[in-house]
């Protein structure tokens, strides 16, 4: 049957030769016709760009022609010839077309016209055939590539951590459960509470909210590891940026300090971005064109200041400017908009979180350039972060973007087994859960460091869609798990 | 501080020049000592290989020397010298050591002497720094990569499909649940049912078992894409081949038919497994001499009839055998263990499922190859099968590996909406909750094809690891959820 012989849409344009005999399958986008001729644009998802089929309706059965709708899916036997009309160099003039699969114009939703991201969200299973979704996907592909590549190059290994797990040092209660007892009828111990041990894993379980603390472990081995891997908030956040299953990259090296952290998340951050400049140019192009258009109707101070690809380039064209949470306070506090109280939360102590309005004033406004944010107060981060010598702060990074704000949160490890046993006493995390962890301060231990990418930020990031809902397949919020 | 500066094993190995002042770093595998000298092997992860430091006494302090015991962290500044022992060409001479985290060794687990795997998974958070295990993790690494590398090559995009899942049309009930409700007190409805309208997603969900079926989707728009992804059984099978968490690759192609999908996994899993033979050269010639030792102790019927390293070069270089389901019940029914009713399951008629035992014979007796069985019994597949024009078989295939068994399990997917809906109904699935699946058949339906691979086994059978826990990092299994 070698269906397998068809031509890709994508090679076909960047190679197709006049001349050849070819066989295309995909979906028609649109068909134009007169009574001479009809034009089909043809789309098979490997490229933006559809490929324009001729088809003589001398040649081509009107029965045929008829059942050419949108969202129909046909196969085109025919010859590659130069085009008659702009836009394309080649098209191809059929000389056979099957009918695969029929989309009936009164039923299929994706209609030649726009339609709102909600709607599409709405038919997750259709939108990958529209352009938007289109390109967003396949950019997505090619910066998880990028990821791969990247830490591969330089000799990281992947590690899967484990998605179901017994410890919430990390959780703070907003985790998943896991579990496989009856709901309705759990069984109970002899104190009334659940019975856990009859639980498949015969103990607590819930999806994980960050592989972090098993990626050290495999550092503490390997030196230089990546963990890529879903992770959950159970979060009842109805954001944009917020997902309550979404993709976390986590490199976790051993040998690494702070700055070495910092000079790894810069070159990482800039290596990826560039790749699907690289790869994506027909996609990116196309996705600088959307964001502009949805600029437009923004109001003006809304607008952002540089356009998707200028933004692109921006961040990897530039050093990322690094300075301290303390530094950051100052400049915030002597800000116009501090000073004019025209932040929600106002700035006015040492000591405080700062909020996404600082973090994006400090981005767009102050620095317009990605800032390295760095030894934050111990207060405000987690317990494993390395303690400085000043007693009141930690080796902590937060790597903030033009749009997005916190794309990537990390710090060196606290590698010292009595700074950390003091801290985990401090929070009150159970000790007795986290032997393994604290096993690898006694044995061997190094000073080490990491962070934590959040893949969908990133994607946000590069393709300009304004909701976290867009640039993931089938989309885990509140009330959302259709698909 | 620039810890980055020091030099990985594994470069140093490889193109190490005589003369150059060096920093290492990395945990002490072992030491031996004479009045005169000190020699340290030295791992950091990067290679199976140690690297020899040489410790004179006159230079490096006796409190330092009496610190670098198995399994402690150091720093080692010196000079590569050609050396002078046998099994290396160049060792460093020390000019400073600096122990960077002992291990006491009355109470470090790992000291040089051979351990047991089952002991050795109480301490999962320690094994990777085991020659065994170094090399698991370094080749599932590659094993990955190369998956990564092999689609995007083939212009397949990556799809992550969704972990939380409201469809259990695969499931068949051996599904962890996913909830947020308080199962002690859960909420109920006017009817006394759990009240899920409450639960985080406002349904009932699930851990998936597959992403096939968004995959699908996913084809129907880009063609060819593919997912790598953990999926979950809770299924209570304390075997070496189970997990409960597990990580599945599952590359679904629209306008493939059944014999694309063949020929796409044969090839695949050539090249990833070529990929690692490549790359992975001293690691795999470590667990070939392994698994010979292990192969010594067991009894003579039980030894494998090749090597590891012959068995990958074996399904490297041979095309895989492709026989029907009735051929191979013709061959089971007609072969030596069947007549002397040494098989447990006897086959006697079509339609039976086989059992490892046929697999195995098939795979490592009679063909002596690997065997991609097609068009089984529509009865012992699942729904989405495509049928067979005969009526009684779908163009299912699965591919048996000698040791594993069933490697791959895929079909041509049944993209005809009629043969669907009647196939579903007569396995009374629901089709309501399907109602995005069913409507890809609707519009634009296209011949389209897919298979599954479980990567730990693809790993089991790259490493000649005997249990599927011994090559995760940190295993899912009943009553286990350690780390």
């Amino acid at each position: 049957m070698a269906f397998n012989k068809r031509v890709k849409i994508k090679h076909l344009l960047e190679s197709g030769k006049v001349g050849e005999q070819i066989i295309l399958m995909g979906w028609v986008r649109t068909k134009r016709s007169n009574k001479n001729v009809s034009f089909i644009a043809l789309n098979d998802g490997s490229s933006i760009n559809n490929y324009q089929i001729v088809a003589d309706p001398a040649i081509i059965s009107e029965d045929i022609l008829k059942s050419i709708t949108t969202g129909a899916c046909i196969k085109v036997t025919g010859e590659v010839v130069a085009s008659q009309g702009t836009g394309q160099s080649t098209e191809v003039q059929a000389s056979g077309i099957a009918i695969l699969g029929e989309a009936d114009p009164e039923k299929f939703p994706l209609q030649p016209k726009k339609h709102s991201l909600e709607f599409l969200r709405e038919i997750a299973h259709l939108r990958m055939r529209t352009n938007t979704f289109g390109a967003v996907f396949r950019v997505r592909h090619a910066l998880a590539f990028a990821v791969h590549q990247y830490f591969n190059d330089k000799g990281f290994f992947y590690i899967h951590t484990p998605i179901i797990t017994a410890s919430d040092a990390e959780g703070a209660g907003e985790t998943f459960k896991v579990t496989t007892l009856d709901i309705k009828n759990p069984p109970l111990t002899d104190k009334g509470t659940i019975d856990y041990k009859q639980d498949f894993f015969e103990r607590e379980t819930n999806l994980t909210v960050s592989g972090q603390l098993e990626g050290e472990l495999a550092a503490m081995a390997l030196s230089e590891i990546y963990t890529f891997g879903p992770t959950f908030r159970a979060e009842n956040s109805n954001t944009t940026r917020h997902l309550a299953e979404f993709w976390m990259i986590e490199p976790e090296m051993a040998f690494y300090d702070a700055e070495d952290n910092q000079d790894l998340a810069e070159d990482f951050l800039q290596k990826v971005i560039s790749y699907a400049l690289s790869n994506c140019a027909d996609d990116l192009e196309f996705l600088d064109k959307r964001a502009a258009e949805e600029d437009a109707t923004k109001k003006a101070e809304q607008r952002s200041e540089m356009g998707l690809l200028q933004r692109l380039k921006f961040v990897t064209e530039n050093r990322f400017e690094r300075i301290t949470y303390t530094q950051a306070i100052d400049i915030l506090k002597n800000s116009t908009p501090n000073k004019k109280k025209k932040f929600n939360y106002l700035i006015d102590n040492w000591g405080v979180d700062l909020q996404s309005e600082h973090e994006r004033y400090l981005v767009e406004k102050h620095f317009k350039k990605p800032v390295i944010l760095t030894d934050y107060p111990k207060e405000i981060k987690s317990f494993y972060m390395r303690q400085n010598d000043d007693g009141k702060t930690v080796a902590a990074m937060d790597i903030l973007f033009p749009g997005i704000g916190e794309i990537v949160g990390g710090s060196q490890r606290e590698e010292r087994l009595e700074n950390l046993n003091q801290r985990m006493d401090e929070l009150n995390i159970p000790k007795d859960e986290m032997w393994w962890y604290l096993e690898t301060r006694k044995f061997g231990t190094a000073p080490h460091a990491g962070f934590g990418l959040g893949f969908e930020r990133l994607v946000q990031f590069v393709t300009g869609m304004g909701n976290i809902r867009d640039v993931i397949a089938f989309p885990r919020t509140p009330g959302n798990a259709e698909f």
